[in-house]
């Protein structure tokens, strides 16, 4: 194998992981040469249960901060919030050039806009028929793949220590609905001359053979609005301006008009429209406001809300308090998109809910062809490695059992264990000379944003929200009389979550009187911080000796 | 069809359903007649992720209170928790005597004598080579049917409004492990002279063919005993003692001892060995103490935590602190059982922790034969329709959108619409001349049970751990000064899970001016209730407008 190298240069290549191995979301990749840095994504990650009140997670900028000097830009490879959607928070703190294809720049205007950050962003379009671009020492090309969004991009970094490629989310598919096939032809010719690395998506990597095509879903859709006598209601993920378009068109052919449900959703048509994605007479669209005055067997609603989620669209529509939109006789729910990891029990919830309401609802699991994944399977992977044929595997986008299940598929074809490297959020991976050694390099600190997207969540806070989830409160106040300089005999308990107060008299009582007890026992003392801890600790003994239950203790001291 | 009544009887037959189905576990039906009632099943809950700090919910047994005069007894199908578990605490208020298979009966046991309960708790043995017993007007028989635990039966109440089978979690295993296969020929005869419905389990409503036998299992366990070079983890629900038996098999084929690991693991091997289901000696198992000390390479280790559970055995073992046992070199898990909704999260967390220690991990979605379902699929389903040729059909054990799917499949087979009842909790039907008609009939308050089993979470305590995991809570002291008769012009301000306070000194700052405004306005009054009112409702104005959040304000007011 060669690599496109001069002569054996002395600085090592480096890949430094923020986010998106093993996490699916959150995606975030440093490559390093020198004093030049590209960063690739910046996606938000969604909170797991413990992270109680957050609503996204961001990655860790510290070490682009701290190294924004030798930042020559940012590629966002496709327009999926897992992949751009921390840009904003990124860019309130440095200005850094954005590199992408049209589709995604459109999404990421809208992003920025919400928070007042568009002027001064300098934003470059990558077209697939041209490239390559160059990034100080980094020259970068790139080539079509297929994704659940079009315009979804793979990349071939040629660095002097050889051409890593970087493809992320992706499928291969023959007949997409609006974009082009899988690039196989540039991505082989850019391979030539040997392959150092290949970062690539492994979310499929537990399913057999190949991703079906997206294709594939226009049959069902015709079919359903053909011989549905009511309301047809469709719900995908908002990005998905392919599935959108088979709906609208479906919806069109069996003489239905179409009404676009949900901000996000309405926003992703509006991109779609503009480029020519949804190339479709105004006249078949009706503002939602106008829904209602319709005849509703002949409406399409497109609505957002395909994971369950309580406060969109569909959310509202299921428990029956959505403003302009009410399930009617003879309606049909189709989710086209299948639940992920976490919102299991909310998309079932909903399902149920809209059963309640006289509903039939179709979905994955009693229907085929309602919904084609985004992402490749271990067809498609192994594909994808004898396109390339790196030296090195690093899979990205799944989880630590996903890249060991990716891991054994490359094996399987006859890749080294040894050229695997299953990298975890700030690990660096050096290349030189044709090796790669893998190091633990940074300490990440994922920080928490709330559900007003402005302020970050502290992980103090965090700590004692799971406190207080779990049991609750107990406030003793403790009345000090600053001229006699002693405690007063008597103390304010307060408790919320804790247990029920009005059943639990003798409890605080007994409570009241070990805390006197305490404050007989340090009746000279005024160090408060002191007494506050035996006050604590002594209810803490108490309360779970008497009810097996602890709550979030606060002493509070009252001078009067 | 013909029903083995004398006469037109006027009493109706009632069929209540207190729990179990829509919502899998919670399993409590009541069947009456006139002054009898027979209870089937006593099963406890898992609660949602919204309850928080709750472990298990209880179905509501008012309707049972009330009438237990006319109660007989209560049949136990089979030995699951949800379908037994609530029984402690239906006992410790009233005697009911208990009718079961022997097993289920043992299992009983081992729940009641950790609450004290086993003295005057009467047990009657169902053995499905007699049969039938009377209890008042009902006559009950019963026939073997297949299940993920042994001795689970199928029942068929005869009544004077004919005969209703009651088959809940089952499925047709031709090779079961240690049963003997559904007694079909029984189930034929009971079925003969007609039968006015059957409440049946719906849960593989979605799931295509049969569901395979248990045995298939064998041989994977088996290989994978012999090729794996360090320790074997196997792990599955502590009830599965068939799964057990051949986790326990393999291993000593190839030489190597068994530790059980975890209290409900050994409590149920224990029932196992009592019963003969594991007719193995004693030397081939080792306690967990000593494992320590043996050659890793030749144990396999049987242990709880199939569903995540992070307290479990192998959770302690996937976080590396477990007492007694660590994951060593070339060691293998094997997950057979697979995640019922609500798990899922816990179980890949599990895998990815276990994969981080070094260990391959096998599960189902990268192994076939790990684990088949103790429940019926479609073609089970269809099965027992014909074998038993009721008029009405009642899905059991499902969720809103299985009880449909299992409507649908069941009009497939010429089942009439009006003819399939979907019932929530709560609901009744009546059977009345070979007419059933449902009503809504009870408001069920389910009952909530903290984690040490003995406490019940009042609603209240619920709903304010909610607000207090979303936004913690703000305490605002108020000091009353009852000589001058006016507030203090300071109060004290605490909080936890809110805001980080060191970081909102201004914050802080504002609230407590607009409070003392508040005091001064409300100078002369002693309404307390309504001065701390007007704090709450300015506070929460005020946080909701700078911060954007909405703690739990509590302003308690403290006389000095």
């Amino acid at each position: 194998m060669k690599f496109h190298t001069k002569k054996k240069s002395k600085r090592s290549l480096k890949l430094i992981v923020l986010g998106g191995t093993t996490t699916v979301q959150k995606n975030m990749y440093v490559y390093e040469y020198g004093s030049d840095i590209v960063i690739f994504d910046c996606g938000i990650g969604f909170p797991n249960r413990e992270l109680l009140g957050v609503d996204i997670v961001l990655p860790d900028f510290s070490y682009v901060l701290e190294n924004i000097d030798k930042v020559k830009g940012i590629v966002i490879t496709h327009g999926h919030e897992d992949h751009f959607g921390a840009l904003p928070y990124l860019l309130e703190q440095v200005r850094i050039p954005i590199y992408s294809a049209r589709l995604v720049s459109e999404f990421i205007k809208l992003k920025l806009k919400e928070r007042n950050l568009l002027n001064g962003t300098s934003f470059n379009i990558l077209d697939p028929d041209k490239g390559p671009i160059r990034l100080g020492d980094f020259s970068i090309d790139f080539f079509r793949i297929n994704h659940s969004v079009p315009e979804s991009l793979g990349y071939a970094l040629k660095t002097p220590q050889g051409v890593v490629f970087h493809v992320p989310d992706y499928k291969f598919d023959w007949t997409p609905v609006m974009d082009k096939p899988f690039d196989i032809q540039k991505a082989v010719d850019l391979a030539k001359g040997g392959v150092l690395a290949l970062c690539s998506d492994c979310l499929g990597a537990r399913t057999d053979g190949f991703t079906s095509s997206e294709k594939d879903i226009q049959t069902t859709f015709d079919n359903y609005m053909f011989r549905t006598k009511g309301q047809v209601f469709i719900t995908t993920l908002s990005s998905n301006i392919s599935r959108i378009r088979m709906a609208v068109e479906a919806s069109i052919k069996n003489g239905r008009k179409i009404v676009i449900g949900g901000r996000s959703m309405r926003n992703s048509v509006g991109v779609g429209k503009k480029l020519g994605y949804l190339p479709y007479s105004e006249e078949h669209f009706i503002p939602e406001l106008q829904a209602k005055s319709f005849d509703q067997s002949k409406i399409t609603y497109i609505v957002s809300g395909s994971f369950g989620q309580p406060e969109s669209s569909l959310g509202r529509i299921s428990r029956n308090c959505h403003k302009n939109i009410k399930i009617e006789e003879n309606s049909l729910v189709i989710f086209s998109a299948d639940p992920i990891p976490g919102v299991y029990d909310l998309v079932y919830d909903m399902i149920d809910s809209l059963t309640l309401l006289g509903a039939e609802v179709i979905y994955s699991d009693i229907q085929d062809n309602l919904h084609v994944s985004g992402h490749g399977s271990r067809g498609d992977h192994i594909l994808l490695a004898n396109l390339v044929k790196p030296k090195y595997h690093i899979p990205t986008g799944g989880t630590v059992s996903l890249m060991r299940a990716h891991s054994q598929n490359m094996q399987k074809i006859g890749v080294k264990e040894e050229n695997i490297l299953e990298l975890l959020e700030g690990d660096m991976v050096t290349f030189k000379n044709g090796i790669a050694v893998k190091h633990k390099f940074l300490e990440t600190k994922n920080v928490f944003i709330d559900n007003t997207g402005l302020n970050v969540v502290d992980p103090v806070v965090l700590r004692d929200r799971t406190a207080l989830s779990q049991d609750g409160i107990f406030v003793a106040i403790l009345k000090y009389d600053s001229e006699k300089k002693e405690f007063l005999n008597s103390v304010e308990l307060v408790s919320r979550g804790f247990i029920y107060m009005k059943e639990s008299r003798p409890l605080l009582k007994e409570a009241e009187k070990r805390i006197l007890e305490v404050l007989k026992g340090t009746k000279k003392s005024k160090d408060w911080s002191k007494i506050k801890d035996v006050v604590e600790k002594t209810l803490f003994r108490f309360f779970l000796k008497k009810t097996g239950h602890t709550p979030l203790i606060l002493p509070v001291i009252v001078e009067a």
